[in-house]
This record gives structure tokens, sequence and C-alpha cells, in this order.
């Protein structure tokens, strides 16, 4: 039995396999991106569930269009204009089965093998997967704490910007580094690129979690041209177990996804979409947000405390604004990847940093989650990294 | 903006379009492949989604495992061994986000541009597209009114074997012919495919809805080498709008099935999952089929009968045992797509037969479909389009 090329390029995902080993209860887990459960919305969900099927009766479960069920995606429409600065429209707009689908379909439509894609450095692992199913070619640009340096994709741009195919950037509360993008530094970035007319691709699936600092206006809000593609996501502020997420793209973009969303699954769950809808109109989606922020704002406070005082002086890491990450950085020449089987001793688990890079290298990086672990063993998970940090750190000299 | 090769070949598909134009409601449409809403389980599902938030609570909106909800995998295990003869693990299982899904996966994991596909001329459509992403050449197997026709196929693979990556067939109900296949032509069809090591793909949504004749087994049950992949859905027998099927096949093909998976959309709806399992544990899904084979039935032989007193004799049609459709065939020359016009000014609506065939022609057939609509509006809708087909006919004199 032959494969496809892209078969045989398939690889089990570094992540996966790490997750597989965390999940007895034992271990306190950093490992994941996972949401805290004990704050889903599980009573108003019983709520909207009867609501959905009282209300739209037989057509919440019917066959549905592919572009996705209308009002929900009104009123996520207006959902980009309060939480984004998106001025869009319905029409603008397709229901994906999370946003990792999103990137999926749009490796698809742009692009073909050694094709050029330009990604921050490092950057989302899972989108590192879908668009290595086409089997491009990355250029990784380099990123400082204010996340990509013009002056560095300047560079890059006047060797290779009339191969580059897609862009992709997570501004705000980067996966992995936490690094959230400053205005002056969005502005830089939209006039170098606005040159070209390649995709920016702009994920934000963790936007609205912003935890202190002023707001930042989204790319694609200070897009003028139509070249930014915005996908959010309500894994992440309502239940990703639904798998309802969107893109907000040009139509003539969109037009091409809607088409290869037929082939690739017909549609996202008629009945998800209207949990997602029903939730929207029953309840306050900001005010859910709202708690949201305060408990995973502590949990992050509470993190990055407890690393400052335990981690040893050799370990840097970042000061998340947002999100759900923060970004650990080892001495050159320590390997995060060697020292899991250490770390799973000690019934501790990260997220190795090497897999974020798409070529290689920078194994002295892991990535921590604060939002799924409560108090108590977010301060035991960090002495416990801690322990081994500075047992490690001691043999380098 | 430049696109891929791909999404440059993305075009909107036919019945898209023409679904579009059959959603007002005084259309009496044969076109889509709906199941009858009035026999979706509403009441029930109520309380299967209570059931699934009251027992699994939060971990049925989580994030779970991309091959599926175990418990699930296990009951579509015991339901492939007494609805299709299947002996199977729920190892051998992985949950997709509709048989479309399944379909564009193994497109993925075993195309490359120009690789050879075998299907039966005509075949699905929806299969076509999810195959037509990765650019192959579709070679159409001949088929009578037994399905693909041995000698056909035998004469093929001499020519074609060594090259061949893919069969794609629907041995039960064919979509859209409504032809199914007796033993002895699958044992014969097995016969022949054994000598070569390309996978076989059986597609068979509709296999439980047989209104009359014997079972026949799948080519699953049949197959003793792991050459054949198994599609099945909830679609058809329980609710579509949930977009959940399953896919069968060999542990070291579901190995890349999973991986790209992953990288495409994580995993399928947990909580989809989880009111298919529960509605299988609380309720009895047979049950619920032998009242859908009651209606569906009626229903079939009421359009095969109108048909028969009203269709000029100049045209034929199928007699489906199960499944959702029958097929029209005119005298050659006629054109149902260019007939499309006459027929929807009398406010019924068919699909035209040409984009089944892989390789275009064919012009002079339409599925017609009549699972969606009630005993009143399927003699209507048939005699209308007796009078259209008369006067067409009565031109070719």
């Amino acid at each position: 039995m032959k494969f496809s090329k892209l078969a045989s390029g398939l690889k089990a995902s570094e992540i996966r396999e790490i997750l597989k080993l965390t999940t007895q209860p034992e271990i306190i887990s950093f490992a994941g991106g996972l949401p805290a459960p004990e704050f889903f919305p599980i009573e108003e969900l019983k709520k909207v569930d009867v609501a959905v099927l009282e209300k739209d009766g037989r057509a919440a479960v019917q066959y549905s269009t592919t572009e996705g069920y209308l009002p929900l995606r009104e009123k996520i429409a207006e959902h980009m204009k309060s939480s984004f600065g998106v001025d869009c429209t319905a029409e603008e707009i397709i229901i994906t089965s999370g946003s990792q689908q999103g990137l999926s379909l749009l490796s698809q439509v742009f692009l073909d093998a050694d094709d050029v894609v330009l990604v921050e450095s490092p950057t989302y692992l899972g989108a590192l997967n879908a668009f290595s199913l086409q089997g491009p070619k990355f250029i990784a640009v380099p990123t400082d704490e204010k996340g990509i340096i013009p002056e560095e994709l300047d560079k890059i741009l006047q060797e290779h910007g009339k191969n580059v195919r897609l862009m992709y950037v997570i501004p705000e509360f980067q996966n992995p580094t936490g690094i959230t993008w400053p205005l002056e530094r969005r502005k830089a970035f939209l006039k170098l690129v606005e040159q070209y007319d390649f995709p920016i691709l702009e994920d934000d699936p963790y936007g609205e979690l912003r935890y202190d600092g002023e707001k930042v206006p989204s790319l694609k809000s200070l897009d003028t041209k139509g070249q930014v593609i915005f996908l959010g996501s309500f894994s992440k502020i309502f239940l990703p177990g639904l798998r309802v997420a969107w893109m907000v793209a040009d139509p003539v973009i969109l037009d091409k996804v809607i088409k290869l969303k037929q082939a690739v699954d017909l549609q996202s769950s008629t009945f998800a979409q209207r949990q997602a809808y029903y939730y929207m109109t029953m309840y306050d989606i900001d005010a859910h947000v709202k708690n949201l922020v305060e408990v995973y704002g502590k949990r992050r406070t509470l993190m990055y405390n407890t690393m400052k005082e335990y981690f040893p002086k050799e370990v840097s890491f970042t000061y998340p604004e947002g999100g759900l990450f923060t970004w650990v950085t080892l001495p050159e020449g320590m390997d995060a990847t060697e020292m899991m089987p250490k770390v799973l001793e000690k019934k501790v688990a990260y997220v190795p940093g090497g897999p974020f890079y798409p070529n290689g290298g920078h194994r002295n990086h892991f990535r921590l989650n604060y939002s799924n672990m409560p108090d108590d063993r977010i301060v035991e998970g960090v002495k416990r990294l801690a322990e081994v940090l500075k047992e490690e750190v001691a043999k380098l000299k």
C-alpha cells in the first residue's frame, strides 16, 4: 500500500506524545493549552441546549450551509467590532471546526510545495503542522520581547518578498511566548507588508484574555487593503469541545475557503453553531470572559512570582499580559527535551520549545501553561521545576 | 494574491448552486440527500443532552483526543458487528466530522497529483470533490444494474492495476444510482482486487436503510487482507447536523489518518460524539432505524410506482432496494442540466447526472431523492416532472 508524499511526511506530534504522558491526575501539567474546565458555563449550557431544540427544532440537527449559521455569523460580526475593533459583515465570515481547521484550509488555499511562508520564531506548533502538509519552506522572522523585529522583516522581504505566499502571526499573547506586539510595531509591520500582496494570517484565539496593560488594535482593524485574514475562536472564551471558530477574510479569499470546506467536511456542526449562538443571545459572553480574565490573571501572576522566587537566575521567562502561556529560556547548551524525563519523574510537565521553531534548533526553551491548574498546584509545580533547573544549571558550571 | 494550484482548480459545486435554488418552500425538491426531519428523535435528544452534561460534566465540552471518544468507538465496534458483519475493535476506528471528512482525509493520505483512482461510473459527487483536491486521474469502471462489472474491472486492472492508488465504491444503495451489488459480484470484485495492494474505500452511509431484499455482506466483512477501509455515518440513521461519522481501517492506515486529522482540525466535537454515544446507550438505535426503513420504504415504493405510471416509456429508472435515491435515464441526446430551468419553472427540482461522472459526459441522467418529501408531494412532484419529460421526449421525434 503506497501512501502519498504528504502522508509519508507525517510524524507524531511531540506535544501529542507528551500530553499522553501527562493525563495521569498526579502530574502537575503545565503542558497543554487547556482552558480551566471549572469555569465552563455548564449550567448555562443546559439551558442553551433546551433553547436550541425548543426554538430551532429539527433545523438545529439537519444539514446546513458550508459557510455556517447566519445568525451566529451576524453575532460574530458584532463581536468583531466590540472586541477586536474590526468592521465586518456576516458575508466576510465563515464558521470553521476550530481555528485549526482555519489554518489547514488556508494552507491548502494558498500553498503549493516549496512555497515560502513567513512565521514568527518561535510560533504555534499547530500552525506549523497545518502548513507543513503542503510542504512549504518556512522562513523564521526574528522576534524580540515586542514581537517581530521590523528591521529583520525588512531584510527578509528585500530578499524573498516576491516569493512569499503567506505570513502567519500571533500578535496578541503569542503561543508559545506570551508576547504582545505594541501598536508601533504593528504599524511598522503593516507598512512593510503592505508593499507586497501576500496575505497576512492573524491568529487571535486569546485576544480577549488580557490581564493588564492597554488593549492594542488588532492587525485586521488596522488593515486597509483586505490583506489580513483574522482567525477567532470560542475555544478559549467559551468551550473548546464544541469546535466552533471563525475566519474573517476578504470575500475573494472566503469564496475559495468555502468551496474547499465543502469538499473537506461539508459544514461544521449545525447543533454546536447554535449552541454558540444561543449562548451569546441568552447570556453575556463578555461578562463570562471578564470572570476568566480575573482567574487566569491571578494564576499568571502567581506563576510569574513563583518562578521569580524559585527559578535560578540563569533562567529567564516572559511576563505575558494575557493569554495562556509563558516562555522559559534556559542557558545555551541546555536541552528542554532531554530534561523532560527528569521533570516527569517529579510529576511535572511542560512542552519543550524545539518543535515551535520551524527549522529546528533552539532546544533551550520550554512553554508553561498557567490557565489549567489551581493556585496550590501552580506553586508546587513551579517549585519542583525549579529543583530540576537548579541541578541542571549547576552541571553547566 | 496568489492562490495554490488546488484553490485555482476549485469550482462551485453544481449541486450546491442548485440546492440554493431549491430551498424555497414552494419547490418540491427531490434534489438533496436530506433525511426526513420529521423523524429526527428530538425529544430523545433533549434527554440525551441532559445526560451528557449530568454524567460527563465538563469533560463533555473540553478538548479531547483526535481519534475520538473511546466509549463511542467501542459502541461503534459493536454496531459494525451487528449491522455490517464486521469484526473490529475500537483501535481500528476513528471518529470523523461526517463521512465527507473521511473521504478528504483518505484523499490526502493516499493521493498525489496524477495518481490513478478507480471509481464507479457514475459515483458520489462529494467523493469526486474530495479526491479532486489532490489532482488525481480518475478511471471510471463501467457498471450495470448489479454494480461494477468484474470483466470490465479486470481489463482496467490488467492495464492500470500497478498504478492504482485508491479505489472508491458504494456497493450498497449507491449514490446516485440506488444500485446494490449482489454477493457474487462482491466476491468476484474482491478476488480481482486482492491481487493488488491498493486500498478499497467502501462508503456505506445507507447500508442500514434496506426496504426489501436480502441483506448482503459488506466488502469489509469479506475482506481478509485488511485492504478495505469502511466509512459509516450517523447522518442518515440518526442526525446529520451533529457531523459524527466513523472510519474503520487497518491500524497502519489509521495511524496516518489520525496524525493528519490532528493537523486538519485537532478532533471532532467532543459534545456531539457524546450525544451519539448517549443516544446509543439510552435508546435503541436499531428500532429507530426500523421506523425510518418503514417510512422511507413506503416513499420509495410510492415514487417508483408514480414514475412507472406517469413517466414516458422512453425514460427508465432504477428500483433501489434501500437508501435514498433513484436514478433516471433519459433517451440519448437529452440533457438533464439543460432541462433544469423548465423543471424549476414547475417548482420541482432534481440533481442533473453529469457531475456524478468523473470524466464528464452522460448528461442524460438525473438523481431523485425520495426520503425528504411527504407522500402527496412525491406524487405531485413526479407528475410535474412527467409533464416536462413528455414534452421533451416528444421533441426528439
